[in-house]
């Protein structure tokens, strides 16, 4: 009788092909499926919430794993931390209720995309945030992000090669801020059930468009309308994106 | 005749051997040197306002460097960054003022230690903090912190191979805090007008056993009057280190 166990994983995606095994290259799914197995002693397989890309980081991603082992949370998060590279750690285990699902389960996603604004970028943030030195207008970039808030189409920021039945998404925080602290860093806030791929690049990708006074921050509702690609800004690059958390409906019983 | 700039500089010291130039291994005085010497069409000497050792960071650097190319301070700034690895950026550059030294100068440094303080590390954190997973007493650390302001025979805290004429030093800033924002974050802040080869470290080193609860604060106080190296606790690993900034009294004409 095995059970099965919810993880919170953080990783720094620089160096991984992204969340998703794949026939080459070293992903984080990888990692976690070879290190529990090791534990279980028999081929494990680990579900996550969903996909990142290669590049794109997390503070809070979620997976589950079934184990046969009679083994408690704490030492899951222990043992299987040993076996995994420094960049990849697992912060906390927890038995999963009866039947939980990451992926179909998941209520909230909320992402982190970060924008290191100044002429030099700084060598801590060269992985962590997207460096544009261009002076860009926040507050412009802000009542943009605002008006994609809501249950809309957005096929317009869909990256290609998705296989999504639709691109009707609810977003439910889109917002850009400056960071506090001093730092020149934006930050670009988004939570929603779901994003379809690439949306949070590319949605970034316009909002700096509309930072830099191409475009007014009105644009953003005529990209959205047009439903069409090449309609929107380009795609920001992966390594300014975090993965922030995954929240779960609490469940009545 | 040559123009003298002041450089502030960042770096990431991960991968490198310390600032200073050594024989073999890249040192940021060397990779500054050669990006200089290029730009000069000469060897160009640079004059740090102190070293770093390997694998400490620096957010606020400072360094001369005599360029006889006619060259303004921000060509300066774009063509140097252009010749160093992304771990390495001037951050500025402006014509020193006449006779400007940058080590003999130097009026207040500032050093930030950051210990990440959790059972499990952060990937983020994992070349800018030291984990410590024990349980820390904060207040406990302030307090012993504080004992260390003022002038001090600092020579209990002093790192082998030092040929320092004295061990006597002046702290203006010695503090523990937790960083604001939720993350379980420690940090330590010093300031001073110069510090001996490695003090902030063993100072760093004593806290945390007094943070543990292994001494009271005020056996910091019976290290520092002992005068005597084995007394204090041990060194804090050097990827925790930050040289924050380096001050330069304002000049009256």
């Amino acid at each position: 009788m095995s059970r099965t166990f919810k993880l919170t994983i953080a990783y720094e995606g620089t160096d991984f092909i992204g969340w998703q095994r794949q026939a080459t290259g070293t992903s984080i799914q990888g990692l976690l499926e070879d290190a529990l197995s090791e534990l279980d002693g028999r081929p494990v397989a680990v579900t996550g919430a969903g996909r990142t890309d290669a590049g794109v980081h997390a503070r809070g991603q979620v997976a589950t794993a079934a184990l046969d082992r009679d083994i408690d949370a704490a030492s899951v998060v222990r043992a299987v931390n040993n076996r995994l590279p420094q960049t990849v750690r697992i912060l906390d285990a927890s038995l999963a209720p009866e039947g939980f699902h990451a992926r179909f389960d998941a209520r909230l996603k909320t992402y982190r995309y970060r924008i290191w604004n100044a002429d030099v970028m700084s060598p801590f943030e060269r992985s962590f945030a997207w460096h544009v030195p261009m002076r860009l207008d926040v507050a412009a970039m802000n009542d943009a992000a605002g008006m994609l808030c809501g249950t809309h189409d957005f096929a317009a920021f869909q990256g290609t090669g998705s296989d999504t039945q639709t691109t009707v998404r609810t977003v439910l925080r889109s917002s850009v801020e400056r960071e506090p602290g001093g730092a020149p860093l934006l930050v670009y806030d988004a939570a929603g059930e779901g994003f379809l791929r690439h949306m949070v690049r590319n949605v970034v990708g316009t909002l700096v468009e509309i930072g830099r006074g191409r475009f007014s921050p009105a644009w953003i509702g005529e990209v959205l309308a047009s439903r069409d690609r090449t309609a929107a800004g380009p795609t920001a690059p992966a390594h300014g994106l975090f993965l922030m958390g995954v929240s779960y409906e609490t469940r009545r019983l």
